[in-house]
């Protein structure tokens, strides 16, 4: 039996990396897609409390089951698990292709990589897909080997409970790549700026604006691995506890 | 000198968990409070991307620098740390009194987390502070001497960097309370429904219900330690990274 993959992202259903990304499943299996209605960048793992949701059919492409979704990216795979799908087992949950790279720190605040986390949460293989490239209109076609070599051993070879894969492209073309490696994520951050204006009625406000800053030179990173061209893997899991925190406190508070 | 202290929360500046929060940390230092203009439960890490901020005076504090930001509560940290507050060091951030608990794989959907986690990101030590009880009228007398035990050793036994610690105050009187007991993360999930309706012109639309489910008994888990009427506290980090998932891939993945 084909296996039952749905997709899903974060730039929103038309955008042109979940039409690529579409296009490649279509040979692995039976695809379903619920895809936010509006973008959805930066939303982390955000998730629609107190408020309604709208699941509405999309004639944006030829599969049966397509859908655009009012909520989240998280919402997005909730509502098709729970909701369109839930008398069936999803086999992989395949987010993106995000137009920007989600390496390092970028995972926490992605809405293309909280869509998988979901998957992982509610136990289904997840895979989210990010190309180093911020332009709308970037190059996709040298993605296609890398993401079918990725999900094809995903399917075969399985990933493990509870972890969600965080696959970023190099930005270049496809001869140019040397191979995918599996990496960790490097301690890198987003340092801020804020760009004060003032509106047509004098009052003030402001532009976030992010400069990444890298100080983690271990080669064994994501960011490293895509500094040197490869793709890289990052398997990620949502159990924040930190053995040294608890450690530390157990040792050095007075509670 | 005194420390300086921001404080931020997700329920909304004019929420009652924030007000007893100010309280209590007033009697520890220089309160700053930047928090969000309207309620941002379930916000996750989500931050403001490709839109403006306000930042607003607020006058509901007889603190000097208490402002209303119309951003998330990963904005408003961003946005105090790196515009209110850049050319000033910030000793401490706490962010609540959360109305609800964030125990377990809640942090993940938690903007009062967030908040803090983004706080440990950009190196200041950090706590969130959840009370496990939904009503937003729910008693909060209680909550102070367990804050205030944990803050003064925040300050004085410090907390290891690139940590945030999730602290769950259980809902009933303080007499009842056991102690505070640094956890792990339980094992748990929401699991959803949707309730479908339909609004007065004909179209469907869904709410998202969701039903805690805790399968995970290890007595050293947030839940189990709340479940028997203790305060918890989780260290949690924001290194996603999974060594297992690594070792998995590298064994079993043909790339």
């Amino acid at each position: 039996m084909k296996p039952l993959i749905l997709v899903t992202n974060d730039d929103g259903i038309d955008s042109r990396g979940i039409r690529h990304l579409v296009e490649i499943m279509n040979h692995f299996g039976e695809v379903v897609i619920v895809a936010p209605d509006s973008p959805q960048s930066g939303m982390g793992h955000a998730i629609t409390v107190g408020d309604k949701l709208r699941l509405v059919k999309s004639d944006l492409f030829d599969n049966d089951l397509s859908y655009k979704c009012s909520g989240t990216p998280a919402d997005c795979v909730k509502i098709a698990k729970h909701h369109l799908l839930k008398e069936r087992k999803i086999d992989l949950i395949v987010s993106g292709i995000n137009h920007g790279s989600n390496s390092s720190i970028s995972v926490l605040y992605s809405g293309t990589m909280s869509a998988a986390i979901e998957g992982a949460i509610e136990n289904t293989p997840s895979i989210g897909f990010s190309l180093c490239d911020y332009d709308p209109n970037a190059s996709l076609s040298h993605t296609g080997p890398f993401i079918k070599k990725i999900v094809q051993n995903a399917l075969q070879n399985g990933i493990p409970d509870s972890i969600a894969l965080n696959v970023n492209i190099p930005a270049v073309s496809n001869e140019n790549i040397k191979g995918i490696k599996v990496c960790k994520q490097a301690n890198a951050i987003w340092e801020e700026k804020f760009d004060k204006r003032y509106d047509p009625y004098g009052r003030e406000y402001f532009w976030m604006v992010g400069n990444f800053v890298n100080h983690d030179n271990d080669p064994d990173n994501d960011e490293s691995a895509i500094n040197s061209n490869y793709v890289s893997i990052v398997p990620c899991k949502f159990d924040l506890s930190s053995n040294k925190g608890q450690d530390y406190l157990k040792k050095n508070w007075k509670i």
